[in-house]
């Protein structure tokens, strides 16, 4: 097996060292090492250094007709605020099944927003003996996505404002002269994108100089709505000053004055469209039918119609490939892709997920983090990713902690920064199996999904065996195909052995088809009831603005969408503080808005802060550089 | 000469077909090919993809015993607004000394703004047969720099204003603990970067706890008067609604609103620092000393006292490397920085040419733009590059056109998209001769350095023979060590020939060290007036508010700086329509600025634009992606 070649022994301390320390101990092999042990040539794949290079989509292409190999997503139970290493867990079962296991693995996950590594967060590349390195590129500007995202979002922005500008201040002629300019000969034609425009009107002529004027008012003439602008400007950066800004305030834009504000770039819509595109050509549909508002008489406006869409795509061009690095043990890894898992879907993207299935073939695992809690991301995963895709997953793991299940039993609060409530580190048979409700419905949940489940307790050194045994035991009976205790943190791919011949099985043993949660064809108040119902709910309430929103959507034809919610991570219900498995409330919906070219409607369970903010002390007191040797010194 | 290995014949087609389709025409060599031919081994620099590279900054080390080459700085005369060819007779040069001439040479040229290639403007890469390839890639992202720029100008953005929102609300103790938090044993430190705020307070204690409460303020509390903050943010997109915005107007910001703007990435003083910086350690002090504002007692508050040099240092340590390209004939080419050419030096970066002069060595070439007019361009290449540098320039070009030439002598105003009056297409020896005047004083000004000046004719179809001989007396009686007729645009490499061999002349015959025009040790009023006076002003006339600019920054120690004045690039004087060679005017100095960390001060002569907007009909519209071939279209 020609895996054995790359693997790297990996030397492990006790207790283990911060993150970045173990990421500088070892020496990562070259990328073109990772990449031969996939079978990729040279002509497959662009270096961006020696530790980075982006596999290009046209290897799916040639791998047509090869197998897949199996395909495996990592959720969670219902998180604290601490995070139960889910992230980790991804990275170790890859380390197992590559390094300890002999079997051809990719581990695929998303790109982590650089703007919170310089605040409060720090990196998020695993952790422990479970991490992707090197840790410093992984967390800084990688190969270029989300920096191609931001470019592209806020040249659609400036689009939008600049388009409204221009419409204010010429006659619909002038437009239209302005908009098909004469070439040499003084002729006039309409440039490609506008015939996209042209055909959504209805319009079948091919010269500007034959439209009548009132065909010349509806093409020329976007008219936005101001008002209706949902579009955003973005930023990778923990910006709190700009959540709420008036632009156009100086004297040559006229007065012309707006509320609105920036996101952290990863809210971006592109940032969704990148995650669930599926080759070059659904990538340029994709960002051309972003609708960015509507116009004054409530048709909704894309991107094509401001003549952006091909700019945009070409801005995107490299970032649709997925880029390749290695863990610790130098098993291969696709990072893809970072959407928020709460106004969009969570998930690494697709294309990524495509190429790896290919890569390992058929006997070859590629696993995948899904983000939040199960409720969440392992929902958007199957009803949202694998819908777009087509690729069926064999295995869902579950990651849990003792910790976290203490907090569903009836623990005390679990804040982020504050030492941890003795409960916690001390045995507490009881609390655990109470808690073991949330573990229950995430596992009833997510096996209706047809795949096996697997329950990856994610191991601390104060967890009792009782207390292990006892979340066996509740996994085993929620109907987990099995529930494996692992310490990949503290050691590697080896304490991921046994939950990887746990995935391996279980991919194995697969008998049911992928079911999903709801058809796409049923109205979008059915939808949301069908996920309520899966939280828990009793019932849906909308708010006004939400009937109104849905209407909308559903008058502007985009009903077939399917559903991403925008709910906490903390509970099943929208409540935070809710644990457990609670029952019988009703979910609140606030609005609902939509991510028409990435592909779903989104609505509101409670606000979503979309800009982070930075402490008074942020982390970027401590990263520096070493100017010897150009070592990042700091990151955590 | 191994350069012929890689040489690529060129097929030249008449007319000149467009740049886009001469740019995809030719197949890119790859760029380990570029690479070996300068001797750079793979450990020498980093692959992006197929066609472009990082060479890294530790060559300047390794090769620090061996000798430089040539070093040729490329000016021009004052343009019309449709631009004279400095970048194509730059890359031209090149072309002819190491395609034709068989001389190892370097192209320097700054990274184009990626705003503008949607805008009006298009691409940057030169024209027609003398250009730099892959034209997209050059022009879009290319490896990332103008993005960390974005980056780590925002990321100080967020700083300041989050800096003044914390200390509104907190105590001076309650700061202190917050930016000294306990570690696990309860004890609190400084990190690393609060030592050089403490040091600059003069406060030479190690432990928070030692503080007075009167230094425990000064360290802490960085009081910084929001008037006086001159950080903007920045985007690379012609966004002309964040020329004025208001910002902090979201609830949680507690109605700590402020009017701000946004300039395009490339006015940011980071770039400006990436292009003048010498080594690592080099720009991670002149990133920590970059100066955000006064506190309100008015010391200079710089980015090391708000804990960030390190972070931002951190966040350019890929983009203190070069990118290697290379031109239609293969020749190698490093884009590095591209600054603003009024309120920044215009000029590509220092470690780029460091790197090429050894890479070239004795008797090789490296060849750089410098932008606007050599009264600009070439004025700062001398008097702040080379400074900072220590290289040594021994010839100066200087593009003329006819075109620009007749506009001197007095021909009817150029207007960019408006057809050309007929007096610019037909035969007019006396406006030639009369726009010489123009030519001559930038001749004499840039011959007082100390170089060898040659005189570059960028020929059009429509230039006589008459013209042409006119502009070649006038270049020679000013002082011109040669002038010479090329057709690069047309011919590529060969149309250069006989402008190389007479570069190549004034390289090996120069007889005089370099002279800069003023020290740095006399004040900043007399470098201003010692630049003023180069540009035929007969005095300098002060508003108030420069008045008090230039005592604060004397107050402040920051006199000795060069000067780099933010002047129009269409006259010699501040009224773009005074062509020719006008002198006697009084010079007005309406405000007065500086980049610290990067090492100027910026007068300002007129109003400078440093967020362009975008037309009715964006380049854009015609940019689009062939889904299939996945190549770039309408790219111009």
């Amino acid at each position: 097996m020609s895996s054995s070649k790359t693997v790297r022994k990996l030397q492990v301390v006790s207790p283990v060292p911060a993150d970045i320390d173990i990421a500088n101990s070892v020496e990562p092999l070259h990328i073109t090492e990772i990449a031969q042990e996939l079978n990729l040539s040279p002509n497959h794949y662009d270096l961006y250094g020696k530790y980075k290079a982006k596999v290009l989509l046209s290897v799916v292409d040639e791998l047509e007709g090869s197998g897949d190999g199996y395909y495996v997503v990592v959720g969670g139970i219902t998180p604290t605020p601490l995070g139960e290493g889910k992230s980790t867990t991804t990275v170790g079962i890859c380390q197992a099944l590559g390094a300890f296991l002999d079997k051809k693995v990719v581990t695929c996950i998303r790109q982590p927003s650089q703007g919170p590594t310089f605040g409060i967060k720090g990196g998020a590349a695993g952790g422990g003996y479970s991490q992707v390195i090197p840790m410093d590129e992984f967390n800084l500007h990688l190969t270029g996505d989300i920096h191609a995202i931001t470019a592209a979002n806020n040249l659609l922005a400036a689009a939008i404002d600049t388009r409204i500008f221009h419409e204010s201040t010429q006659s619909d002629k002038g437009l239209l002269n302005r908009l098909c300019p004469p070439n040499k000969e003084g002729k006039r034609s309409f440039s490609d994108i506008m015939f996209r425009r042209l055909k959504k009107l209805g319009i079948s002529k091919t010269k500007p100089e034959d439209l009548t004027s009132q065909e010349v008012k509806k093409f020329a003439r976007l008219d936005i709505d101001p008002d209706s602008i949902t579009w955003r400007r973005v930023m990778d950066i923990n910006d709190r000053f700009l959540r709420k800004i008036t632009i156009g305030q100086g004297p040559e834009e006229k007065g012309m004055v707006r509320e609105t504000a920036f996101d952290i770039s990863v809210a971006s819509e592109i940032m969704a469209v990148l995650a669930l595109t599926t080759s070059l050509a659904d990538m340029r549909e994709r960002l051309g039918n972003m609708v960015i508002g509507n116009s004054k008489s409530g048709e909704p406006i894309t991107a094509d119609d401001l003549g952006v869409g091909g700019a945009l795509t070409v801005l995107m061009k490299d970032a649709i490939n997925p880029t390749l690095m290695q863990t610790l043990e130098g098993t291969p890894v696709l990072v893809h892709a970072g959407p928020f898992a709460n106004i969009a879907h969570g998930n690494s993207s697709i294309v990524a997920d495509k190429i790896a299935v290919k890569l390992v073939g058929p006997g070859g695992f590629v696993v995948t983090e899904a983000g939040f809690g199960a409720d969440i991301g392992t929902e958007k995963f199957m009803n949202i990713k694998c819908r777009y895709s087509g690729l069926t997953p064999q295995c869902a793991v579950i990651v849990a902690t003792i910790r976290a299940l203490k907090m569903h039993g009836g623990g005390p609060e679990v804040v982020a920064g504050k030492p941890l409530d003795r409960t916690y580190i001390t045995e507490n048979v009881g609390l655990v199996e109470a808690g073991c409700v949330n573990l229950a419905r995430h596992v009833s949940n997510t096996k209706a999904y047809g795949v096996n489940v697997v329950v990856a307790v994610n191991m601390f050194a104060t967890d009792s065996e009782a207390e292990l045994n006892a979340v066996r035991n509740a996994a085993l009976a929620a109907g987990a195909f099995d529930a494996v205790i692992c310490t990949h943190h503290a050691h590697g791919g080896k304490g991921a052995v046994d939950l990887g011949i746990a995935v391996q099985k279980a991919c194995e043993n697969v008998t049911q088809p992928l079911k999903f949660l709801y058809p796409l064809d049923i109205s979008i108040k059915e939808k949301i009831e069908a996920i309520a119902k899966s939280y828990g709910a009793s019932g849906v309430e909308y708010s006004d603005q939400a009937e109104k929103q849905i209407e909308m959507y559903s008058k502007q034809g985009f009903s077939t969408l399917p559903i991403c919610m925008a709910k906490t991570q903390y509970s099943f219900s929208h409540i935070p503080s809710e644990k457990g498995a609670p029952s019988g409330f009703v979910l609140p919906i606030r609005d609902v808005r939509a991510s028409i070219g990435a592909g779903f409607i989104f609505p509101l369970v409670g606000a979503m802060s979309t800009m982070p903010g930075l402490p008074t002390r942020p982390c970027f007191y401590d990263i520096d550089i070493d100017t010897t040797t150009g070592r990042v010194i700091g990151l955590s």
